[in-house]
């Protein structure tokens, strides 16, 4: 005989656009959590406690032992911060921090208070990729070619901080393909070479070509409009592969697979958050922001055009 | 009683400034290294054996099983890939690669080889590093402030490779000093904001400010003439400590303290090499080199002057 276990409460902090698209109807739909209060300088949720101070939501519920935080990459450290220090279970969207030395710092954190800290990667997540990465196992890789392009003023209307330092550009939707790259791949590899166009008026870059050992290239392009690209193809010495639509379909020699009974990527991101928790364990894997590092660091610089997303200002 | 144990033989790959300026003289003043070999396209040491061609000297010289490689960062991989292939232990000049993931990976295969890898940091050896650090145990850190201001067109005449994509630029003195400061800092601290000054006909910073946290600054810049500065100093809640000369000096609450019977920085790193050797471990550490990558990503980017080593042309 066995008893299911009652959900387990949980915050979600910062209630933007990605929280009301994905992390909300995601909790509401498992039986693992229950979203149990919100913390946002303007956002809430119907029928859900709303906070707007985070020092004040985490005096007022220590009940509350895992908070999830949504928040754009520039202030979500100093959040992370004090909700280990107050002993709270972590979950970072992606990418993880501005800086590197920023989530080492969270790590070591999270392992000085005994608390879980999950980095999370939604791409990992899509339906093909658990498929993709079973059937590389069994196959030499020749090469990889990733395409990524998609249309910033579309998926970030009038969201200036993309381009501000810290919010990485183009590399912003680029780390997505990255961290699958990194998760299917039997053998990493590791940037020789890039170039990065930065618009005159801007911080980041707007698109980048990465080159990589093992024959792996990526073309990441934000300007791209009408029909939008996420794929990521494969030869091997048994044939192609190919992630296409962000990795939730995938295709074996040009045929695709069926990848009907997927839960979707963010129930499964709180399906392994509820796991580590369960587990006392953290998951932090750095390789996707390791690669726009060093892309960073590596690259050619191109300036182009400026950019705006009020096209009539440009 | 106890006998000395004979020299262990070892190849320097790269016969340039620095290997002529450092590692030469070093290698034959240690009794515990006996310089067997140098591998070089245009440079020799006399009476040492010399190579040209890498994969012929591996080959030629299976019983010399350290390498050491004094190369510039952008063909260092590939060399170093080579010699952990070849079961040798290898000791890498800073920084240790073009990419953290490409030392990622030669960590990977050393560890793989059963061989050593050690990632140098020479001015972690500086004479008042040791004693620095040992101070800062007893102390708390207020803040530190970084200065390190010298004239490329001194240390790198003509080299116009530093101003290439992988070079670094200014970071590639200014690691020296985060080697410094992540060795003797009791805490680890993270970037939190950076302004660079790329000049408009090249692709590497010319000059750098980085802000960390707990009120660390540094201010990196390539253009000094006269004077060079290359300086840290430290207030703490028991006075101030200040590095100068690049860590040759340390002055205590303003009085010099006295360093006179320090090995110099290369015989301390070959020291190091060959402690690492004897006991089958490896040293790699990233942190230098991850604050600069965060630098690189993070950092406002802003373009100044053209720079042109003959000042002639400019």
């Amino acid at each position: 005989m066995s008893y299911a276990n009652p959900p387990r409460k949980i915050a979600l902090v910062g209630i933007g656009k990605i929280a009301r698209d994905q992390h909300v109807p995601a909790l509401q739909a498992s039986s693992e959590w229950e979203l149990a209060a919100t913390v946002s300088r303007s956002g809430s949720v119907e029928g859900v406690e709303a906070h707007d101070d985070f020092d004040a939501f985490l005096a007022a519920r220590p009940d509350i032992d895992v908070i999830s935080l949504c928040l754009p990459p520039q202030p979500r450290f100093d959040y992370a911060r004090k909700a280990l220090m107050a002993r709270r279970h972590v979950m970072l969207e992606k990418p993880p921090g501005q800086t590197l030395a920023e989530v080492h710092a969270l790590q070591r954190l999270a392992a000085t208070q005994g608390v879980t800290l999950f980095a999370s990667w939604h791409s990992r997540m899509a339906a093909g990729v658990a498929a993709a990465k079973s059937r590389l196992v069994e196959r030499v890789v020749r090469g990889a070619r990733i395409t990524w392009k998609e249309d910033v003023r579309k998926w970030h209307p009038g969201q200036d901080w993309v381009f501000e330092p810290g919010g990485m550009g183009v590399m912003d939707p680029g780390i997505n393909a990255l961290s699958i790259l990194t998760e299917i791949l039997p053998e990493p590899v590791h940037l020789v070479a890039a170039e990065l166009e930065f618009p005159e008026n801007r911080h980041t870059p707007i698109a980048a070509r990465l080159d990589f050992t093992g024959n792996v290239r990526a073309v990441f392009d934000w300007r791209q409009e009408g029909p939008q690209t996420w794929d990521i193809e494969i030869e091997t010495s048994k044939g192609s592969l190919a992630l296409r639509d962000g990795g939730a379909r995938l295709e074996v020699d040009g045929v695709a697979e069926d990848l009907a009974d997927h839960p979707g990527e963010y129930p499964s991101l709180y399906a392994r958050m509820a796991d580590l928790v369960a587990r006392g364990q953290s998951d932090v894997d750095l390789a996707p922001m390791i690669h726009v590092a060093d892309a960073m660091t590596l690259g050619r610089r191109v300036t182009t055009a400026p950019f705006e997303f009020d096209k009539e200002k440009t």
